[in-house]
């Protein structure tokens, strides 16, 4: 199973998030068939920023010492909270029985976009994780940046998204060996005439990722499918 | 000119940061008056998410070696991309203008909620804090974290906010001096038994921040007011 996710705000083709995302997604579905995909666009389908309800709810399950997930309902005391557990248990399940995620997260302002960590923060409910059920997980991650943060790059340290997921994905037991990052670097290169001269360095780049995604099917294939 | 931001999805007295911006404000107001007091809240009226108009028009504002601020609705070329701009400008004016900018952020699975990253992504468009228009700025960020994160904590090096956020406006120019980070750490200390252990440390954490919104409200009063 694929969960495949795009965050990107700019849904035209102009994205190369966007792009690199179907790539992977395409070589998956060759091999592995349409069957076990599922697609979710945060862009065009925003998930609803969570609530008071929904911080209540979580509150009460960790009180009782986090509840079981199938639990959750009995502890709903409000419509407003039948309807955050409503929005929120879907996402759990999408995630949990998914073999692989892939993320197509453009860095925005040195960090996510605002539509991926609203997932991120439905999805974190009080015990959505427990028991290892994220631990043959596999987490792809891909991201075109404008600039260039890798070692030596004059914005290394400047990004606060790789890292950020890295923490958030093995704190809820994706091992670290099942988390992949891909990005296309100096992506603003070929639509702004001022970075015309790093155009050789960006294509380059992009060339590595498109590689990078190629054999990372590759990888999850070999792998086999756990569900 | 305060501008205050409030971002917790909590609007009920339960959230320890909504109450902190609160004691700031109603400092700040006590010296200041209302007059140059504005609220708004992220979780009441959520920032849109950025999209494909907002992204088209930024990227224009940039191929033409980007355009101040009073020139980008020349550039317009669809209803979207003037709805877009009509979302931001405000935004933007409102964050320049304003002395202060106090800002409400609870921690979120190690970093900041949501609705304030589709504030920021909004904010940042391409241009819009440049000539050192933040220089004189002051930036206050409260925020409660069910853990602790500071030097010798079990989390230490998990805070993706702070470090963030403090990357962020440094890049816009607002100076290092003028950025303040105030916490309240192990808030859920009072909420959920199994932490029962963590409630004086908690409870000296909070004093102490509230100590820090005093102090700082305090500060921000010598220095005068610029605007």
């Amino acid at each position: 199973m694929l969960l495949h996710l795009d965050s990107s705000a700019n849904r035209s083709d102009e994205s190369v998030t966007r792009r690199l995302s179907r790539l992977f997604a395409d070589r998956w579905q060759a091999v592995h068939g349409t069957a076990g995909y599922r697609y979710r666009d945060l862009a065009v389908d925003p998930v609803p920023p969570i609530d008071t309800a929904y911080c209540r709810l979580g509150r009460r399950s960790e009180r009782q010492g986090v509840v079981p997930l199938t639990l959750v309902g009995t502890l709903i005391e409000s419509i407003a909270e039948a309807n955050a557990w409503a929005l929120t248990r879907p996402l759990i399940d999408e995630v949990v029985s998914s073999r692989t995620i892939l993320i197509g997260a453009p860095m925005y302002n040195f960090s996510l976009p605002a539509a991926l960590k609203a997932w991120i923060d439905r999805i974190t409910f009080p015990g959505a994780f427990r028991d290892g059920v994220l631990s043959d997980t596999e987490v792809v991650v891909i991201s075109s940046r404008g600039g260039a943060y890798g070692p030596g790059a004059r914005r290394e340290g400047w990004d606060y998204e790789f890292p950020y997921l890295r923490a958030y994905f093995t704190n809820y037991g994706v091992p670290d060996d099942n988390l992949r990052f891909i990005s296309a670097e100096l992506a603003l290169a070929d639509l702004i005439p001022r970075f015309a001269d790093q155009r050789p360095s960006a294509a380059r780049s992009l060339a590595a990722a498109c590689d990078e995604v190629v054999s990372c099917v590759a990888a999850a294939e070999h792998a086999g499918a756990k569900r």
